[in-house]
């Protein structure tokens, strides 16, 4: 039974049966074909509004080429301090804005602590050139503690990135978990509240290797291409990376993948709410547990995989996937029990 | 009838399945599954000595990777002037070493010349640290026009490389069809001869999306997994990147492909070279020649895909791979006569 | 009186006196004159030990250089939270690095606390190529604070370095008021306990324009001179600065300027310290009082010039120079009573 | 007698004096000083035109930071194939664009051949986001071979800079012997006709250590001061750049001291024209003349100093400065004789 990551999944049945539909004869490399224009076109219906959409293999690529749209080289960005873009990307966002800084903002439950970040910006300014010029703020959504950002805290980050004009970026990496478990529509959780680029996440919620950068500000998107091209992440058979996507959005398959992971998360925090310590809200798909050391010791030896947080001795991760099948996590909470 | 590219061919059908196969149950991320270890395996019997594999989703990533592993931010990089690398990826080598130089060296027959190349080095050193350190010679096999350099040639490039004690690279897009229309082998073709690393092609020859960057000289690949994560090309679910690498080298399937694709431009340049004008001599699956305007255009109204040669108006190139069709062939050959 | 910083002093007359006499016919240039030669030698002796010049114009450049000699592209450099390479050099460190990432160490008085340092990098190393490489720890000696780190505290920091097979800078923007201040030796201070690099000050201690980056540990320093260079920071008519460096070491001008500097420092703290509340000790040429708002307005009426510490309202910097005079201390010291 | 090079040249008396006047007091930092305020006033006065000023201690970042300005990490710069920019720099403009393409372009006399140029652009955008997007033209003025543009040559690569939509940059390294030269005004030679950043320089022409990069149009100029922070070329004792630039500007220096550098020149070819071989036209303060190769090592023997041109024996280069007397002049003439 592995709870250890979405990432160790496999590909959804639909999904991969996209891959081999669109396996027939020729058709144009680069991005020049006909699933990826018609993927373009879905995006915007999805969204409700024009959006440029770059597919890619990674949420790294599409994290960083949203750092290098938003943040100058002498620029920073305001993130969480222990994001993935800040703490698991080997600076990858670094790298592609050639130089600019990552500035952790600390916060409870996996989230930028907002007040803290109007504080942090309104420090700025006073020393001129010699300051990285604040830039941009990016949010992960849901978190990397499996936390959510309502619909307010965005509204309120919307507000600290105009008052300070920023741009704001979402690590969407596990969007579709966040739209599923709020019920909110997906353009009131990016667009419509500010967000100028989203990393739309795929792979992890049921997808083989798909990404994609969506850019709601055309004044951010400037020569996207290039930078994709630059970088190295221009597949040249696209269409099998658009054609995963497709599946991915039609028949909402993305939210019946994603309601199905964070119900498996729900199911072990309903039963277990009043006898365990949960570290964070359950709000999606992963679940953070305090648990004595021969208790996880205990688990392992029965075959359960999970993280034990690094750092820690006590705290496991364990994450739930459109691939978690219900007898398992059954079996996961009699013996968490 | 498509001889546009090979980037626009389908996938192959035993590296389909070998995805489809692979869709089974959880595994490992990042890397570190089942399929990338043995692929680490299969790779040094294939090449028949120690390698280091790294699994990528493309050939301009491989070639940059192995650009910032041999050519330091202050370093010269020579390869051949119109070659992939200094033409047509958008200066990701450039991107990847932090600002090296690519100096193009021109040749005949999209070869380097490697009298010209000597002299070009032997002129170097006179200004100190006022000049870029000449660091690394890149070799692309079979090259853009769809020759090869002889294992003379390499031999020759070896011996420049050790004179002026630098790493040499082989960007192998097309090193299938390199090895496939020689017969010389994988070893005697890269390490055996000076290559430090090479960039393994499969998916212009029947892969999804597959390449790998190999790296023969242990001295040169320090840090290569993070050089990979640091650029966003480290794919969480690599098991279905590397099951392509090892279907794709089963059985010798790669050297299948490929000796079908050169068949094919070997009959179009049998058939027609007395009749002719074939801009380049053609060793391996691609075709250039030179054609009336309006023998062109009768041809595209024939719908017959192929690409007008940028900067001209009368040379074509045709491109022939794995999926290309003898009977497709046999008709381009009338079309052409 | 200008308090403000000892980067709006003037040039010593010793040190101007040498560009003048510095300014006598051809040399050459791009540091292959006379004067640069020399000034290898008479560091050397300095030092006691082998090193390597390299003259330069500003501390950023000497620091930034520093960064990429000792931190890869994909790793890491731990340093003081608020010090003058995090928080004051734009990125520059970012930049020089290809974008390695600065970790901010917190403590108090201005220093790294060493056992959080220890702490932090034994968290390190758990998350594999996707976390950036701990390559380098840099101190500032004399700090941001006007502190000192003590031999004791520079041996334990020479510990950590070991122990995760680091890399030790030194920022010595203010080196000569540290060891002015604590008559220990540069040797002990510097090389003798792991500090393979040293920004070795001047600019703020009575030069124009001249620092130099030392570099201790030959295997660090390769390629130095191109580093330089390709930053354009190779000064063509070299002469000039490394003449202001002779001049500066020559009969211990260096020392005599920051002790100076220091008594200054020293005065105003030692008359005042059971009057008012001095921020950080006074070890150096820095003093950091709380004052009421109404006395800070007071002073400014008086003409007095100082920095109001950016984020407060009632900390005011006080920078002593080789320049300030004792007659403006002394009226400094009555008008803060 | 020393032919090198005007870099092997002294300070000129009245710039030094101009530093040794400069040395009054207590001055602000980091260039808001008194005297930069007034230099950007003077400069604008000289170019009758709007313009942003920023004081630098090398041509070389003067360069890099007008390739950063004007050229994204995607785009490619035009120069002259082997202009400083692209063969004496160490990549300095690749490193502050991120990685941008220098394309050289050939011509004769030390020239862009202005045809070639616009060919060579017409080529451009056939392979869309695979290639790096021209961005910018750069021209020396005088060239590295002491040849001139004229205006008509200006004024047409002022239109292919408008036809592609591209930034133009002046190296103006020998500016000084330009405008001397032609007597045209310096703004005829720079923004009116199409120059969007200059590179101004002092250094070769009597400055210790001074150069500036003019930005005449707005649009390009974005945080130009970050740019120079980032890159560690903010001074902090400003005052002593600006002030050798006031002194150089002031009763039109510049132009005596490059008038007097020309003169030698023309004298040394108005002498010898008939009866030696002069490789470039002398327009400017520079010589290349071929030479039997025992008549220059009889000038050597003479300690007559020149460069023997980098890849050439029989070919020597001759720089005359405004430091080089005319009884030296004479002397040259009768051993060349």
């Amino acid at each position: 039974m592995n709870f250890r990551s979405d990432n160790e999944a496999p590909i959804n049945s639909k999904i991969l049966q996209a891959i081999v539909d669109a396996n027939n004869n020729f058709e144009e490399s680069y991005g020049y074909d006909s699933y990826t224009l018609i993927l373009q076109e879905q995006m915007q219906q999805l969204f409700g509004c024009w959006c440029d959409v770059l597919p890619l293999t990674t949420g790294t690529a599409a994290n960083s080429i949203a750092t290098a749209l938003t943040t100058p080289p002498y620029g920073s960005l305001f993130c969480f301090e222990s994001s993935h873009m800040n703490s698991d990307e080997c600076g990858a966002p670094e790298f592609f804005s050639a130089g600019a800084k990552l500035i952790g903002v600390a916060g409870a439950q996996g989230k930028i602590n907002i007040e803290l970040l109007d504080k942090m910006l309104a420090g700025t300014g006073v020393h001129g050139e010699h300051e990285c010029l604040p830039s941009a703020i990016s949010l992960t959504q849901s978190t990397e503690a499996g936390t959510l950002y309502s619909l307010e805290e965005i509204k309120a980050i919307n507000k600290i990135k105009q008052k300070y004009n920023l741009h704001l970026h979402m690590d969407g990496s596990r969007i579709a978990n966040a739209v599923a478990a709020t019920g909110c529509s997906i353009a009131d959780m990016t667009w419509k509240n500010g967000v100028d680029l989203l990393s739309f996440g795929a792979t992890k919620n049921g997808a083989m290797i798909a990404e994609a950068l969506i850019v709601f500000n055309p004044k951010v998107g400037k020569e996207i291409k290039r930078l994709r091209k630059r970088s190295g992440h221009l597949i040249s058979k696209m269409r099998y990376v658009s054609a995963q996507l497709l599946a991915y959005l039609k028949d909402d398959l993305w939210l019946e993948l994603a309601s199905h992971a964070n119900a498996m998360a729900t199911q072990v925090y309903s039963t277990l709410k009043d006898s365990h310590e949960f570290i964070y809200p359950v709000q999606a798909n992963e679940v953070f547990l305090r648990l004595p050391e021969d208790k996880i010791a205990q688990l392992q030896s029965q075959g359960i995989e999970f993280h034990v947080w690094p750092g820690s001795t006590d705290i496991i991760r364990l994450v739930f996937s459109h691939a978690t099948k219900e007898t398992d996590v059954i079996l996961l909470i009699n013996a968490l029990k």
